[in-house]
């Protein structure tokens, strides 16, 4: 990575039981358009971003008991889940990243919202946060 | 409120027992300069900030046991802890939210880090992310 040109962040993720409780109020302070809900049936979530550009928001909700986002939520409940870096090139960032020492939940990066190319990191190697790299 | 200019995300609050572990690791990922760490006696936090522009981190380690964010870590452990949202004027946006519905935790605002004025959301109220309203 070129360590003068930091990642932006492409959005902030938000772990929900539905979007009925959490989607009107966060517009409020985004104050910014929703967008349509996307199935991603192979992570077993459907997701909705609210707000403009840097910094919006996706919540993710579980569409079913044994996605792993629904044994997150059982396990520590609704709230701020991941951060989303944008990348040029996620396969290239993951690798960077992980040779400095990052572990890789994919080790290959795999289709997300929007059709972007993504990448996570594991939470135990980034100060127990989770991240995302995403290629537009 | 404006809704036609939604709040830009000033800063993402992650809270840390010490800065050793997620700073050099964050530091990779958001490719930017550390800030000097400051502290905020009246919350009993130390923050330090890195990476720039919209979207920077905000780490934030407990001075003292009794603070709430060290009864935070001990309840949910480390990891990605409130949004801060700038605001032209805080006292006003915080007047705006909680017209709408919204519930506040700073019935008026304080100075936060780097003397500006911030005022916090209760998250019962967002959809349980807790939000920062920043004046600089």
């Amino acid at each position: 990575m070129d360590e003068s040109k930091p990642y932006p962040v492409d959005h902030i993720g938000i772990a929900v039981a539905s979007f009925t409780e959490a989607l009107p109020v966060l517009e409020l302070v985004t104050g910014g358009e929703r967008s349509r809900p996307e199935r991603i049936a192979s992570q077993g979530v459907e997701v909705v971003f609210v707000g403009d550009g840097d910094g919006r928001l996706e919540l993710i909700r579980p569409l079913d008991a044994d996605s792993s986002l629904a044994r997150y939520l059982e396990r520590r409940g609704p709230g701020l889940h991941h951060i989303a870096y944008r990348v040029p090139d996620v396969k290239r960032a993951l690798a960077d990243l992980t040779a400095r020492g990052l572990r890789a939940i994919d080790e290959t990066p795999r289709p997300g919202a929007g059709g972007h190319r993504v990448a996570f990191l594991h939470p135990k190697s980034t100060g127990h946060v989770l991240i995302e790299l995403v290629e537009h």
